[in-house]
């Protein structure tokens, strides 16, 4: 433990900067950078999951019917849910593609990183704001300013970034173009806080004249005064009837809905160019530029980070509720189950079984999801997109186990639950399913050989993804038949699927096995080709239709 | 998209059991097993401090005294949570052993790894029920239950995997003693099982005596009649007096004590006893059996994914309150406000400041955890012991939460609530600090060459990790001194840590300035030692008492 007196070295050698890059040398940068970016999707993917609480949190007294006024606050939460869901899903990837450029994080940028999670976690708290209060502006207004903030703090890091260039991505660091990139880079981080400057002007210019002239009416009379307002403005006599007839917290959604898809749109409106009028030139000026494509695929393992975050935080929200409301009261049990606790615990019988065929949803429906992304290569933004709408499905999963869990105490509202139940898992699976269609379309690039047409996995796959959306598509469609039977079928349907993923192997097993007995009954000679490497099997596809 | 028929080949080179594994081929399996795992970690982590929840949900009304009778029902929660981390923590430490033995996955450990799972989180539910009816034996033997369930379902992945020795570890797969490792493998598994087994039987047999004869008795007599039951029974009239007076929920909590501990205990005694008396020698007839040590370390990006996935829940659970509570009620913004929300909003601004207060420290503390495990080669059992600690005190935070920004509502309870906040902050550096230190004792193992004594990064990193316990420490002393602002004293401290993080590079660099141009000053020569590849440095190590 004694130490040698011999700074200089050190201090020559090393400068402040090695310093201030100290872990670096401990460990390689990736692997540094990994865990920061595994620790964000973690956080990432919770606080877009964490809004359906207050969806499921939403007391249904039993007087109140399933589809009246309870259903307009019900809309209005998922509303702001799914609002929250693709707003976070956005800021995710910006977050990716930021650090697809930053390769390499020193302290500094992991505590800037910090700063902007945090402001990420406040974006929830806006949005219940808006719902809570759709009349008053502060929430948008909260909600464009830590877009604006987290706009700024993404700058830092890149200003930073640059400034530091070894920390940049290696492709990057050694190009001519730095600058241009710069410049790129943060035009794209641009892209929404200046939509959410915007808002936050139309939120301060365009509500205040409102609230002025409303500052002696009461808050009651808003919708009508709003009216005439429009109505009286010249300005606004004409406007299209969908701005008048909309309620302003309805045309603040639309700017968000602008803000979450306005780059997909863009690159589907590119994409559709592409294939019409075929693929734009690069410009001559930087080639190399547009090797390294800022608009290009995710990186797959953050998708998988990301999407596991969901299916975890989901998995685990169902128990939470069991765990608050299912312990039944100490005085309950004394009074209403004489003592006994076991009577007590059957009474919520329905609660475990939902909880539990919830939970096997939620895991399956990953297995599913984990099963395709094994053989994906790469995720494109087409299927970033699906994968986004089929969690933000997945993370109403909680919304399903409510309604289902909630049949014990209103069995007259059965059939709407149910069907919303077997929609939301219908919706989950399908955009499940779509990821591997719009994968299937471009094969080549984004699938596994064995998972393409005609590979040994393709059929397979195929059967797992088709299973959920069959299985609730069944499970609709027959409560619209047996009324009467509804929560049976559906529990039938969460028990059955479980084991119809087993008996899919098997089924397939046996499938091969009746495959490779019918040759021989038949007394046919075997085929000429031997072929052992090539096209060799569509021995499945006769069982495509199995899970159905 | 026209497939060729040919079924035969494929059927004969590759029978079902290429069908059963037909996932590895697209991907290698390491990579397979790999997202499975993460998976399981997230879920893990987030079910060992989601029972954090009703602690912190405990509602303190304003006319009681804070440590009055609700402390006792804090003190159980807090028990009860404890208790779930740390047997989470132990399913969490048997899984990573659990799959360092199987290497590889198919579709059909992926399901038996999620039926696992759903045991795993049946398990707070069970906790709750314990805490609530502390008299009746049916949480015990439910949580005996699903602990034996856990272990069959291991037991099951042991043998699917032993059956198919693809599956396995290279290492063991090529072992000669493969039934051997089986049959070592799965006396590990029984362990807990084992015990739980026993205390199920105790539950069953012990208690129902109890009941049977308190059946006529009322409920509330039950403590009563315990003592003279256990007084007047001449086996337990000696008993150790900690026996008797310790209530029948408490004796359970010491039977799953025993459950948590016993590997480490196990382990500290063969540590000890190996420092004692020199290393025990491996039994002759399988020397290779030893080199795959199921005792040795746990794998390191099973722990930093495990200690992520807390930390990302910690902080997150934060958002959730806020987001449930502290949206103001429309009714009373009309009402007490006059219709201003900013009013409204501003009335709980300690919240916002408590909860910007508490995701610093939450992160600030990730921080310290992600540089500290930067350093680290490998983690052994005394450093994830520590660390489990260090986790358990972490996902105390959203209740140090509560305790500040309860401040608002009831002042006069201020000096006990921020000693709580600042113990749950300094046990939870402190481990992190201990972690370190026990690193430290085996540096040449556990850490990387710049983090040892002497190397470049020893002194910043001490630094850093006594940053936390310091300032927590300070802040709770002045508190002892200064009462009348202890809320003040800890908001600062607050504040000022994530300021002393980035100082904290400053001071170094700072240092280091002085420190370069000192020799200059004195006009000595250089020291005559250049060695820059040596222990060189030391340079930070005045800086060492800066943050405290």
């Amino acid at each position: 433990m004694s130490r040698p007196q011999s700074p200089e070295p050190a201090l020559n050698v090393q400068g402040a900067s090695s310093i201030g890059l100290g872990d670096e040398d401990a460990a390689d940068g990736t692997q540094h950078s990994h865990r920061m970016l595994s620790f964000s999707d973690a956080l990432l993917s919770i606080i877009a999951t964490v809004m359906i609480l207050p969806v499921t949190h939403t007391d249904i007294s039993p007087e109140q019917e399933f589809d009246k006024s309870i259903q307009k606050l019900l809309a209005t939460r998922i509303a702001v849910y799914l609002m929250t869901f693709l707003i976070v899903t956005v800021a995710w990837a910006a977050h990716t593609r930021l650090f697809q450029v930053v390769g390499k994080i020193d302290d500094t940028l992991a505590l800037l990183n910090l700063a902007c999670m945090m402001t990420i976690t406040f974006l929830p708290f806006t949005f219940s704001l808006m719902v809570t209060f759709p009349d008053v502006p502060l929430g948008i207004f909260l909600f464009c300013m830590c877009v604006i903030a987290i706009g700024a703090v993404q700058a830092l890091i890149v200003g930073y970034a640059f400034h530091f260039p070894h920390l940049l991505n290696p492709q990057i660091q050694r190009s001519a173009h730095r600058a241009l990139y710069k410049r790129h880079i943060l035009r794209i981080i641009f892209h929404g806080p200046a939509l959410c400057f915007v808002a936050a002007g139309f939120s301060l210019f365009f509500y205040p004249a409102l609230v002025t002239c409303l500052s002696d009416v009461e808050l009651e009379e808003l919708p009508h005064v709003l009216d005439t307002r429009f109505f009286s403005d010249r300005r606004f006599a004409h406007a299209p009837s969908l701005l008048v007839t909309l309620p302003d917290a309805q045309q603040s959604y639309l700017l968000m809905a602008t803000v979450i898809f306005l780059p997909y749109v863009s690159k589907a409106a590119s994409w559709c160019r592409g294939r019409l009028v075929g693929p734009r030139e690069p410009p001559a000026h930087s080639l190399e530029f547009f090797t390294f494509d800022l608009h290009g695929p995710l990186s797959k393992e953050r998708v998988e980070a990301f999407s596991d975050g969901v299916y975890a935080i989901v998995a685990t929200l169902l128990i939470l509720d069991i765990c608050e409301d299912n312990v039944p009261d100490p005085k309950d049990v004394r009074e209403k189950f004489s003592g006994s606790l076991v009577a007590a615990l059957s009474e919520s019988g329905p609660h475990f079984l939902a909880y539990f065929g919830s939970f096997a949803t939620v895991g399956l429906l990953w297995f599913a999801h984990h099963s395709l992304f094994l053989h994906v290569r790469k995720a494109t933004q087409p299927m970033g997109l699906l994968n986004t709408l089929s969690l933000a499905f997945v993370g109403g999963l909680p919304l399903a186990y409510q309604q289902t869990s909630a049949f014990a105490r209103q069995p007259h509202d059965e059939l709407e639950r149910v069907r919303v139940s077997c929609a939301i898992i219908f919706f989950a699976s399908i955009f499940q399913f779509a990821i591997w269609t719009t994968a299937l379309l471009q094969e080549g690039e984004t699938l596994q050989p064995s998972a393409r047409f005609g590979g040994q996995e393709h059929a397979f796959m195929f059967a797992k993804l088709a299973l959920y959306p069959c299985a609730s598509l069944l499970a609709f469609a027959s409560t619209c038949i047996l009324t009467r039977f509804s929560t049976a079928i559906f529990h039938l349907m969460q028990i059955a699927v479980p084991f119809a993923f087993l008996l899919l192997r098997l089924l397939v097993r046996l499938a091969l096995a009746i495959l490779r007995a019918l040759p021989r009954l038949a007394l046919r000679p075997a085929p000429t080709r031997p072929a052992p490497g090539g096209p060799r099997d569509d021995t499945c596809s006769p069982l495509l239709p199995a899970p159905c």
